[in-house]
């Protein structure tokens, strides 16, 4: 009964099974992605409707893979948000391209953990190779390293750990707590940047009274004077300025700070620069749009998200360091069961507090190999040009505004009917419910300066003018009982 | 030129691209899984290797998918360390099998983002629905509620920040600097707790020292007088005692912490009580192996990861916690643009520290259903029946000795030439390398008490007792220069 070979009920399924079925899975995901644009993109499921259809417990019995493919197909694939509709224009939208789901298909089989290079060394490699690949297409320096990790937030959170490493002295062994010597580590941000901001100030025990949001000029980014300012006044406080988040590409409006002159400051006052481009990072492999970017090649690091705007499926988000050795002084450890003899070897669990790695890199790399630099690049201006276009339509209706800059393929818009500043915001709340019951398209809002505001973010891969379009016309043609037009 | 549908190079590869390309992959995926035991466990690749034969830079031009998966096929897989294969014992023998690696692959195509319900209604009410199943397969109590996240790195780091939150007043808001009134927050834990507790420690603005590492027993438990102690000298210190880190399942030899008498500990003292079952946690589905767990129905969290012995791949790691809200009071954030008319829905956003979060329920669900409980019960005893086995044959070898309890699949052990310990230790770890160099079998090592140990951790679905005894052939007829019995 020990031999697996011979004990029917122990090892893996039968090796025909699994390949009938993932034959059968090739092509559940092959007409998934051709037909996703024939679902709602916000499948009409109410709260609890998929819980109540699954059993309370797991079966007792195998069941075959068929049925399990079958369940998929009728009850998962039909009740989730279909991230790869066309019409998805929520958030950011993002692509799980073709080239990059079969990557992570291959990535799954293989079920490496490249923690050291000993124990993944293709996907060591590749992931510093596949990183640098694009650390070239963006056009930063070679100084820069990149390592994937899952998230933008864990990255901003890594990054503003290595801060704290660097101006808080012996902080890994000692910490923050009982140290009235201790300047208050402060951070800077603006009030734009993302809640990971946020997060990673409670994570690593700075605190939210710790984070700084400067005022955002007219055109959202940060004003560097008011943080001037601020940093000024933190220094007379006692305080210790630690780091900078200058956000390229923020959440709301996808504006940009002034990096260069963000820089200068970070320079000047020895604060560790942290860039968030997790969405709009992308932008800069077309050298049309670097301009916006500019000084960004003077930070302490980088984070941009292919599973955003590069078409990868998530996770996939890479964060780029000019000195990894400060990753390491904040995080590595080695027990004695993860030393090995390779000398000079990158040890991916080096740089981070996941131990646990995925191969992300093998996704991300069929991913620019399919597409190439030039479709890449082809695939952004084209979304760009769609969200430019949607921003001319909007600014030539009287009945709507857009509300910020478009500098990408994001545009923040809103209607503005002839009524008070709070039955304006209603009526958007109310024209969003109505666009997104339609099912064709799924917009989400964001407040700035206090108004509701519309979002239709382009970044999927199958969206095309007629998406946009339809989009449009669901908008104008809501019935939201008090169309100034009418 | 706004068109995808008309503009080449925009868009998705092809439809019939796709499809051809995802076939092409299920067969790689199937080959790779049904031989994968014909490579050797670590690949025959010296540091570089791989990345010299990787181009400099991006393509500018698109490729052929058949390049990329031929490509995928002589370049990547090769030379990757095979954590499927059969002959894999090292760190915790894992399996992405076959039903996980399908489920992967179909959440890659559907690339949802589960971070609210309203982004993924299904992800979000599978998980909540697999992780009961888990729940009662494990026989924990229905106050657990469970979530999955990346590692259990990141579920350690998760808990301690619960653990924060519920100690030190208004942590989120003010952090941990510039506050004498606080007592210094102290954890604790066995001097053979995982690494990741450490990482969390620093993380957390904790520091390493205010980690207790208590002593453990001969049988490598944490010694609770020990615990009891140096939690009355901390009081008596002033320190605030915060957490308590059981480890059911070291990462050395599998021992498990006593966690009945730490569940005492934990209620006496106020402390939370974190379990970390990362590996053993999976053996608790089988009724006998149990009373080793007996007081784990007490903690406040626990973490099990199927990832790493329920035949899930990676990333897969749940977290159970008795009162959820304590996760979300840590972290929980929720901006403008993410607040949704859904009422009472699980965000499983509000539970951790990242934002994007993958749909990793699929693959579990996936293995579940495909193996069934009974069927997984049997799985985890054949490799508990085979770690038994391995161990009756060292015990029964002059040679050589066991060096720790067998629990479960995992087996501690040594040879014991008649030399001097320091060269006992070199001849162990010369031994380890040329078993490692034949390719059939990959082990790994730790440190006990000082010296050099073997590891065989059995966890691979395709390992059966010829594998284990011709890792034990391979052990006995290496030459390492000063084999006592020659």
């Amino acid at each position: 009964m020990l031999n697996s070979e011979t004990a029917p009920g122990v090892g893996d399924i039968p090796p025909e099974t699994f390949r009938a079925a993932a034959h059968r899975a090739a092509d559940l995901l092959a007409d998934y992605l051709e037909g996703v644009g024939r679902y709602a993109v916000l499948p009409p499921v109410r709260p609890g409707e998929v819980s109540a259809r699954l059993p309370a417990a797991a079966p007792e019995a195998p069941e075959p893979m068929e049925t399990i493919l079958e369940d998929y197909r009728t009850l998962i694939e039909p009740n989730v948000t279909h991230w790869n509709h066309p019409g998805f224009m929520a958030y950011f939208g993002i692509t799980g391209s073709g080239p990059g789901v079969l990557g992570e298909a291959l990535a799954a089989g293989l079920n490496v953990n490249a923690m050291l290079w000993r124990t993944g060394p293709a996907p060591t490699e590749l992931e510093e190779r596949v990183c640098d690949w694009l650390r070239q297409l963006l056009g930063l320096p070679e100084a820069f390293k990149g390592h994937i990790n899952d998230t933008a937030s864990i990255a901003t959170f890594l990054a503003l750990a290595a801060a704290r490493e660097r101006s808080v002295p012996n902080v890994r062994a000692r910490g923050l707590a009982g140290r009235p010597e201790l300047g208050l580590p402060t951070v800077y941000c603006s009030d734009q940047a993302h809640s990971s901001v946020d997060k990673a100030m409670i994570a690593l025990g700075l605190g939210l009274e710790q984070l700084r949001r400067i005022p955002s000029d007219e055109r959202f980014r940060m004003d560097t004077s008011a943080l001037r300012a601020a940093i000024e006044q933190d220094r007379r406080a006692k305080r210790n300025p630690i780091a900078l988040v200058a956000t390229l590409g923020t959440t709301s409006t996808t504006s940009l700070d002034p990096a260069a002159e963000l820089a200068e400051v970070a320079a000047r006052e020895k604060l560790w620069l942290h860039v968030d481009a997790a969405y709009a990072g992308s932008a800069a492999i077309c050298p049309e749009f670097r301009a916006g970017f500019a000084g960004w090649e003077r930070a302490d690091s980088i984070v941009t998200n292919p599973h955003k705007w590069l078409f990868t499926p998530v996770d996939c988000s890479v964060l780029f360091v000019r000195d990894p050795a400060a990753l390491k002084r904040a995080f590595a450890l080695v027990p004695e069961y993860l030393r090995t003899p390779e000398a000079g070897v990158t040890n991916l669990m080096d740089y981070g507090i996941q131990l646990g790695r995925r191969f992300r890199a093998l996704k991300l790399w069929f991913v620019l190999r399919a597409f190439g630099a030039e479709g890449c690049r082809a695939r952004i201006r084209a979304h760009c040009a769609l969200a430019q276009a949607f921003a001319s339509w909007v600014a030539a209706e009287p009945d709507f505004e857009v509300c910020a800059p478009v500098p990408f393929s994001t545009v923040c818009f809103r209607a503005v009917p002839d009524v008070s500043a709070r039955e304006q915001d209603a009526f958007n709340e109310k024209l969003l419910e109505q666009v997104n019951a339609t099912g064709e398209v799924f917009l989400s809002h964001t407040k700035l300066r206090g108004r509701y505001v519309l979002r239709m973010a382009i970044g999927n891969l199958r969206t095309t003018e007629g998406h946009v379009r339809r989009a449009w016309d669901a908008l104008r043609n809501a019935d939201c009982g008090m169309r100034n037009a009418e």
